[in-house]
């Protein structure tokens, strides 16, 4: 800047890189924004208008990151998919309480990635944003040297939804004789993956399995599917919703049970991706681990009504009924799977 | 779990750990719980109920973490302030457009930490939004071996805020004849610690300079001053408010301006804290530059009419007037130091 200068860019923050980063996500951004947005990129925060006309509107917020996913996507080199992951996932979280996105908000950081490496991981957290509709209001890219590990970065995401406080799921309705549906999962989604990369260990990301059909890379680098706008016309009757994630079936289902029920599964009524029966066998890992560890083909499920269940299964791709809700001692809330 | 299982734990990830650390950040998370919330913690989403009576009201988000004041937390071994920084300036970020908090979620990410690290952490993000009244209402603790550097560690925060609509502060109303006066910040802050850590490279953290009469590392960890309820009185009198952040005075108070202004400031009409007078000297780093990393003891900028400038100057303790806005070229927003 001056003759006299320690620069920035020599404490290992390069200020043009970012400058860099913004000149080539401000479009993909710019995409999200709504008529409901009146921040533009670069202000303090992003302002957001609420819904006209709601009666009790609760907020709903959700954050998370997609795990070592990250570490996969930069050994495969391919950046532009984990912000759709991130941006699918918290969504869904934030869906298992009825409410849908208003904004989005994400965070990147790296030690040392180009400025292309960098806007195209931020380009598909604004791609899915853009396909669902959410506008991405603000962002923040940090290169923070000496706390990443060399070509290693984080992304983080939240979201925040907006509901009539009647509408929010809360697993309460939840009772005795509801059944139990699976939606399927898109592939690993963003658990379990530190995991299966030790399982992987040996492999090269662009190693082929047979049973897997296309690079290992490309597989684990499936994008985490997003259930909103397939559940969305019917939540008015849905019970309860549980977004598989980290604790599989065993620890995510008991999240939305009251205390005196349990749910039991049969394994077999849905079906189990070639990719976990192949982690399985790679990795010598126990039915009831794997179960905790990956959704084993389980992306959300859904507790509802049985005489509203048929519509869901004929409508939504994949979904099957695999299991009911019985009576149980209070604070039970156990799952079964019967083999 | 069982006897045929390749534990979770070999992969890195340590599930009992994380349990652990929940049990040691469920007293300072609940406490900031208040009667607008309408989720536990480890629900899919933080549930939060809107102000009644709002008109039009608009929501505020702001993400962020602390840069690379984390490696020093961790090098210094004090984990319990950069939870404070985080929120801290999570929510000045917002109060430029007006907003008050309504929820805030944190993040953290690291390989190796002890659950009381972590949970020491995860509590000072706690502290903070108790003192400040906010609910913390989600949060995710992700251990992603391979990413982060032994002993480093991320921490991100979301604020949501919201206001009327027609009380954003959007820098619209600031104009020529306006006074601008400064906040004084309480240190670094939260911005240009890669470039501090770098001039002090050659001293240990408990080395104590005589000009700051403490330990480098704790004048470095000292907190990130929130303005929040300092400004609050005087919201509705204040045209335009600047958080000096990443690219100081420079890049900051021209986000605030209109068009045709610009803002000119006299050096040596607020009080640079000695700190910043060290990594000068030590650094050999320009007045230009200084200015454009550290916020040099300017937290915030307060820019309101002549008229309204001397009760916050009296009420807020270390508030000084240091400047005018001015009239200049369409588009100029320019910045100048007078020496």
């Amino acid at each position: 800047m001056t003759d006299k200068t320690t620069q920035y860019s020599a404490a290992g923050v390069d200020l043009e890189a970012a400058d860099k980063v913004l000149d080539s996500i401000r479009g993909g951004v710019r995409a999200t924004l709504n008529q409901n947005v009146l921040s533009g990129i670069g202000s303090y925060g992003g302002i957001v208008r609420l819904p006209k006309g709601m009666t009790n509107p609760v907020l709903v917020s959700s954050v998370d990151s997609v795990g070592t996913k990250v570490s996969i996507a930069s050994a495969y080199g391919n950046f532009s998919t984990v912000g759709r992951d991130l941006v699918n996932h918290c969504v869904n979280d934030i869906l298992c309480t009825g409410a849908t996105p208003l904004l989005f908000v994400d965070y990147i950081a790296h030690s040392d990635f180009s400025p292309e490496e960098t806007a195209s991981a931020i380009n598909g957290v604004a791609a899915a944003c853009e396909d669902l509709d959410i506008p991405l209001v603000a962002g923040e890219t940090a290169q923070l040297p000496g706390v990443y590990q060399a070509r290693e970065f984080d992304l983080v995401g939240t979201v925040v939804g907006v509901l009539e406080e009647e509408n929010l799921i809360l697993g309460s309705k939840v009772a005795p004789e509801d059944v139990v549906i699976a939606l399927p999962s898109n592939g690993i989604h963003t658990n379990g993956l530190s995991l299966a990369r030790k399982v992987f260990s040996n492999y090269e990301l662009d190693f082929v399995f047979p049973e897997l059909g296309r690079p290992l890379g490309e597989e684990l680098l499936a994008i985490h599917r997003c259930y909103l706008n397939e559940l969305l016309p019917f939540l008015p009757s849905i019970h309860g919703l549980a977004h598989i994630t980290g604790g599989g079936i065993w620890d995510n289902i008991p999240r939305i049970l009251p205390e005196e029920t349990c749910v039991t599964l049969e394994w077999g009524s849905w079906q189990v991706p070639p990719l976990f029966h192949l982690i399985q066998s790679l990795g010598d890992i126990s039915f009831r681990e794997l179960l905790h560890v990956f959704n084993m083909g389980i992306g959300m499920i859904v507790i509802c009504d049985r005489k509203d269940a048929d519509q869901i299964i004929r409508t939504i791709p994949g979904a099957s009924l695999i299991g009911e809700v019985q009576t149980n001692t209070p604070g039970a809330r156990q799952v079964t799977v019967r083999r």
